[in-house]
C-alpha cells in the first residue's frame, strides 16, 4: 500500500485502496486522471506484481436512473440498448447493446472517459443477445443483492491470498479425487505447505452408486474451510456437478473460472436438479446452492496472471473444448514449479473456437486428458465429418424422416447449429426446420453474450456486423413441452437438437420415444457416450430400451430407426491431436500425467508419450498423491 | 464369546473370556484340562479365526515366593536358574536358565502341566545370557509396574480391532512419509476405510534440518489418535528413531514387532539420547518415552496371523537383516489385497540368521528396499569376504596395529564377533584381544536371549549345548570409559568393535581419534555408510576430520591409518539377492514398489524389475499416496 500511495500523484484522487479478491482496487473520485494516464497503473503492476483495477468512488456515482438517462443521451440509438446492469460492488455498469461496435473505446462519439466522469460508474459494453439469457440475468441479480456481503468477502479473500508465506520451501502435491482412470467426476487437490486448491469438482453421470459418483473428498481429511480456492476448468457436469454440494456443505471461498463458464455451469447445474427430479431422484442440492456459486465466483479472462493463494498464481488459457473452457496453468512458489492441467481440450480449430492454447512460458508437469487416448481414436478430418454429417442428415430428410441429435446443451449444440446454418445457407443441406429445446437456446444466448471467447471469424461477425449466425432464421426454439408436437408432427421432416447428450434424461427422451421406433428416422450421436449411460447402450446396439413413461410406468421403446455416430464434432482432441499438443510442450516438460479417460486409454496415451517423447508419463488412479515438487 | 462358551466343556473351568490385544484370553481355574486337550483350542481357533491363549485365573496363582520355591524343587539344579519374572498381566512366569534344554516340554522330569497346576502360573523357559541384559530387565520391570493399566489397554485394543467393519468395500492406499528415494526415516501409512496403520517410524541420521530428518507425518492431516497401530519391521534408528517422539506426543495405541525387536530398539533409542547429549544437542525425547514404548508394544512371533485392525491381518516373517527383523505381510479386507513390505532384507544365509523368508501364500504388491539397488552393487561371496576380512585383520595385527571396526551395536557387531570367534578358534586369525563397548555386549545378550530368532546351527548350539559362541573367551567388554586405555594401549595389537557404525557419535569417536593418525592401524567399515555421515566422508577419502573434543573444543583429527570397506557382511541384500527375491515372488506379484535406497538405486531396481520380470514397478517419492486396491 505504501508503494502504491508513493507512486500515485495527488491528482489521481485516490480515496481508498482495498483488496478485491485477488486484485487490488483503487477507488478514485476523479477517474479521468488514471484513465488518461494508464501507464501509471501498468508501471505499478510491474513493481508490485499484483493486478490493480481502478474503481470509481461511491461518492461520485450518480443514482442509477440518472446515470442511465445520461448514458442514453450519449449513445447512438442504432446501438440498441437492451439492458444496463449497475454492479454496486464494483461501480461498473454493463451495457447490453445489439451493436457493440458502435460503443467501442475507439469510437469518438462515445468517449468512455468523459461518460465515466459524468456518471461516476465504470463502463463495460456487452453484446445483447438475440434471446435474453435468463442465467446471466440471474447472476446479475445475485451480484446485486449480495454486493455488500461480496465486498466484505472479497476483502477477506485478498487478505488470505496476500498474507506472508509461512514455509521456507515449497512442496507441491497433487491428490487425485476423481476423473483418473475414468471419464467423469473430475476433481483433484493441488496442495502446498501454504495452500490447498481444489481443481474441478464434477460428478460421474454413468456411475451406479455414490462412492463412484462423487469426488473422493472424504479421502483427504480436509475440511472445506481449509480450501483456499476452487478452480473450474469448464462448465460440464463431470467437472462442476458436485460444486453446488460443496457450497451446500459450507464452502465459502472463491471459485475461479472464466466469465462464460459461470453462467454455463449454473445453467447445467440447475438443469441437473430438474433432471434428477424428473427421474424421481432427490436432487443433491437446491437452487440456492447454485445461487451461492454465483456469489462466490471470481471470473478471470484468458491470459491474466492472478494470485489465488500466497504461493500459487493461476493463468487460464483457451482450451477449445466449449465456451469458456480453460487450460489451467498453476505457477507455484515463485515459479519453482509450473503445473498445467489441460482439462478437456480440443487442439484443433472449430467453427466456434480457436484451437487450444499451447504457449506456456514454463511447464514442468502437464496433466492431460485422454478421452480419446487410444491409438485407434483417430477422428476424421473436419471436412470429412462435415460432409458425412451433410449426407447423413440429407438422406433422412430426403426420405421424410426426422434426425434426432441428442446433444449436450452446452458446446456441441452450438457447433452443430453453426454447421447447419452454414450449409443450409449454402444449399448443401436440404432446408428443413431445426428445433432446439429451451436449454439449448439459453446456452446459445450465453455464447452470443461472450463473443470474445469465440473463434476469431465468429467473434468479428457478432461484434462488428449484423450477420450473426445465432440469429439465424432456420432455428425454432421449443419454448414449452406442448410445442414439441410441432417438432414431432408426422410426415414432416426436420432436425431436432435436444438434451441430454447421453440420453440420461431431459427432453431428448420425449423425442427419443417418438423417433426411435420409426425406420425412416435417425438418431445421430455427435458427442462422447460415457460408459454406463443409455446413450452408450443405444450406440452399442441395444434394440429395446426401457423408459419411465409420463405416468411413472415403465415403457419399452423399440429402436428401429438408424443409429449413427459422428466423431469429428467432438469437443475433445483425438489421439493425434493429444500427441501433437504434448509435442508442442515437449521441450519444457519434465513429466506428463494422464487423466480423464478410460483406464486403457490413459494407459495407452502415457505409454506412447513415454515412448515417442522420452518424457516420464504416468496415469494415476483415484486416491493417489503425486509429489510434483 | 457365545461360540467359545458353547464349545468348551464345563471341566475346562473357564472363569473369564477377554480380549488381550489382538488375541482372546481364556482364564481357567483348572489349567490341566485345556493343557491336556489342546485340540479343543485349536479347533476353536479354526472356527472363530482369532488367536486364543489360555491364562490361569488369578485366584489360583500362588504368591511369587511360594511359586518360586515350588519351581526350584522341581527343577534339576544343572539347569541353573538365573532369574524368574512373574508377569501379573498374563499370569506367566519366565524362567531364565543356563541350560534350557533341561526344562523343555518333552522332559519328563519337568512336567509343565503338573507344575502349572501346582503354582497357578503359566510357564515359559528362556535362555539365561552370559551377561544379563539390562534392557530386557527394564522391559520386564515396566511390564510389571504397568500391568493393571496394560490389561485395560489390551482389552480396549481388542474392542477396537474386533469392532464390526463400517465400509462395504475395501480401498487401500499407501502414503509415503519417509524412506522413499532415500535411505533413512523409513515411514509410511497403510490406510483403508477402516484403519490407519503406520509402518516404521525412523529418523534420517544424515539429514541437515528437521524437515529432512523426520517422517512427514505433518503431511497426512491425521492425529495420533486416528492410528490403529504402529508396525515396526526392525530395530534400527532409521526405522524406529522417531517412535519415542510419537509416544511423547500422545500415541497410545499398540506397537507391533517381534519379541527381540522390542529390547533391540529400546536399546538403540536410549543410546540415541546419550549420543545427542554428547553432541551437545537436545534429545528429541526422554527415557520415559522409551519406557512408554515398552508398555505399548505387543510382540508377535514369526508366522503368526494376527488381526491388528478390523480389516487388516499382519504376519511377520524373518528378514535375515538383524535380530528379529521382519518382512511385514498385510492381509487386507478379507484377502482382497496382500501387501508385503520387505523392510531391510538379507536374502542369503549368514552365521547369525537364516535367509529372508520368501514364502507367502499371496502377494499382490511388494514394497522392496533398494539400499544396494544399483546394478554394480554386487557383493563378494560370503567365502570371499570372510577371507578378505581375515587378511585385512591379520595384516594389521601382524604389523602390531589396531583394527577399529565402527559398527552398529545391533546386528553387524554380533555377526563380526561370530566370524572372529570362529576363525580365531580355527587359528586363521592371529589371536589378539577383541574389545567391544558396553552397548555391543548388551546387544549380544539380547541375541543370546532369543535363540529362536537365530540361524538353525547357532540356535541349536545355544539351546541344546554348552558350546555357546556368545560366551567366547576372546571377547573383552569395555564396561567403563576408563577401561578404554587397555584397548588403546600402545604397541599392543587388537581388534576394537565400537559404535556408532557411521562415526556419528558414541565411543567409536574416542577410538577414532587415537587410531586414525597412526599409519599402522586400520579402520574397517563393514556396514553401509549413509550419505552425509562422517563415516561416509572418511570412506570417501577425507584426510582430516573435525571432532568436538572432550572439553568442547573442536579438534582436527588427521587420518593416516588404512581405510577399508568390506561389503559382504552387510545385512542388506546385494542387487542380485534383491532380484532373486523378487523372482521368487514373481508368479504372485501384480506390482512392485521400491523404497529405501538413494533415488538412483531405487530407479535402477524398479527399471530392471520391470524389464526382467515384466511386473509394473515404481519408485515413489516421499509425500505420495499410492492406491494399492
Amino acid at each position: 500500500m505504501a508503494t502504491i500511495l508513493k507512486s500515485i500523484p495527488r491528482e489521481a484522487g485516490v480515496t481508498k485502496i482495498e483488496y478485491e479478491g485477488p486484485r487490488i482496487a483503487l477507488y478514485t473520485n476523479s477517474p479521468r486522471f488514471l484513465m488518461e494516464n494508464n501507464n501509471i497503473i501498468s508501471n505499478l503492476v510491474n513493481v508490485i506484481k499484483k493486478r490493480i483495477i481502478v474503481r470509481t468512488d461511491e461518492s461520485i456515482r450518480k443514482p442509477e436512473n440518472d446515470a442511465l438517462r445520461i448514458l442514453r443521451e450519449h449513445m447512438p440509438p442504432d446501438a440498441k440498448l437492451g439492458g444496463a446492469f449497475f454492479d454496486t460492488a464494483t461501480g461498473e455498469v454493463s451495457l447490453e447493446v445489439k451493436r457493440p461496435w458502435l460503443l467501442q473505446r475507439n469510437v469518438k462519439e462515445f468517449d468512455h472517459t468523459e461518460i465515466t466522469e459524468k456518471i461516476g460508474w465504470g463502463l463495460r459494453v456487452r453484446k445483447a443477445t438475440t434471446n435474453p439469457s435468463s442465467t446471466i440475468r440471474e447472476i446479475s441479480y445475485n451480484l446485486k443483492v449480495s454486493s455488500n456481503e461480496r465486498g466484505k468477502q472479497l476483502r477477506q479473500i485478498g487478505d488470505e491470498i496476500f498474507r506472508p508465506r509461512l514455509a521456507q520451501r515449497t512442496e507441491v502435491s497433487l491428490l487425485t479425487l476423481g476423473g483418473f482412470g475414468q471419464v467423469g467426476r473430475s476433481c483433484m487437490l493441488l496442495s502446498t505447505q501454504e495452500s490447498k486448491v481444489l481443481i474441478d469438482c464434477g460428478v460421474n453421470p454413468g456411475a451406479q452408486n455414490p462412492v463412484d459418483s462423487f469426488p473422493r473428498l472424504d479421502w483427504i481429511n480436509t475440511t472445506l474451510d481449509d480450501l483456499d480456492a476452487v478452480v473450474v476448468g469448464h462448465a460440464h457436469l463431470d467437472h462442476t456437478g458436485f460444486l453446488p454440494v460443496l457450497c451446500k456443505y459450507g464452502y465459502k471461498g472463491p471459485i475461479y473460472c472464466t466469465e462464460p463458464t459461470l453462467p454455463m455451469m449454473n445453467l447445467i447445474q440447475l438443469d441437473a436438479i430438474k433432471v434428477a427430479s424428473a427421474q424421481g431422484k432427490t436432487p443433491m442440492y437446491a437452487e440456492r446452492d447454485v445461487r451461492q456459486i454465483m456469489r462466490q465466483a471470481i471470473t478471470l479472462p484468458y491470459g491474466s496472471v492472478t494470485d489465488i493463494s500466497p504461493d500459487i498464481k493461476l493463468v487460464l488459457a483457451n482450451a477449445g473444448h466449449i465456451l469458456g473452457s480453460a487450460l489451467c496453468h498453476f505457477h507455484i512458489g515463485n515459479g519453482v514449479h509450473n503445473f498445467v492441467y489441460s482439462g478437456d481440450i480440443k487442439f484443433a480449430k472449430s467453427i466456434l473456437f480457436e484451437a487450444a492454447n499451447s504457449k506456456f512460458p514454463r511447464v514442468e508437469t502437464l496433466l492431460i486428458e485422454s478421452t480419446y487416448g487410444a491409438k485407434e481414436d483417430i477422428q476424421p478430418s473436419r471436412q470429412e465429418v462435415e460432409s458425412t454429417f451433410i449426407n447423413a442428415v440429407n438422406k433422412t430428410l430426403h426420405d421424410g424422416g426426422k434426425v434426432l441429435i441428442p446433444i449436450p446443451a452446452v458446446g456441441r449444440a452450438q457447433e452443430i447449429m453453426m454447421v447447419i446454418d452454414k450449409y443450409m445457407k449454402q444449399g448443401q443441406i436440404i432446408e428443413a426446420p431445426v428445433f432446439t429445446e429451451g436449454m439449448i437456446s439459453e446456452a446459445s444466448a450465453i455464447h452470443e453474450a461472450h463473443p470474445e471467447y469465440l473463434a476469431w471469424e465468429l467473434r468479428q461477425k457478432i461484434l462488428e456486423t449484423d450477420d450473426n449466425p445465432f440469429d439465424s432464421q432456420y432455428f425454432t426454439n421449443v419454448e414449452h413441452p406442448d410445442a414439441r408436437e410441432e417438432a414431432l408432427r408426422e410426415d414432416s421432416p426436420g432436425i431436432i437438437l435436444a438434451t441430454s447428450g447421453m440420453l440420461e434424461g431431459g427432453p431428448v427422451l420425449e423425442y427419443f420415444r417418438n423417433v426411435a421406433p420409426d425406420k425412416a428416422n435417425k438418431i445421430l450421436f455427435v458427442s462422447y457416450q460415457v460408459n454406463g449411460t443409455m446413450g452408450r447402450r443405444v450406440l452399442d446396439g441395444a434394440r429395446q430400451i426401457s423408459l419411465l413413461g409420463r405416468e411413472g410406468k415403465v415403457e419399452a421403446v423399440n429402436i428401429n430407426c438408424g443409429i449413427e455416430k459422428l466423431d469429428g464434432f467432438s469437443g475433445h482432441s483425438d489421439y493425434n491431436q493429444l500427441m501433437s499438443f504434448v509435442q508442442k510442450l515437449r521441450p519444457k516438460l519434465k513429466r506428463v500425467l494422464v487423466n480423464h479417460g478410460e483406464r486403457r486409454k490413459s494407459e495407452n496415451l502415457a505409454l506412447n508419450i513415454r515412448r515417442m517423447f522420452k518424457v516420464p508419463a504416468h496415469y494415476p488412479q483415484i486416491q493417489e498423491a503425486i509429489k510434483l515438487f
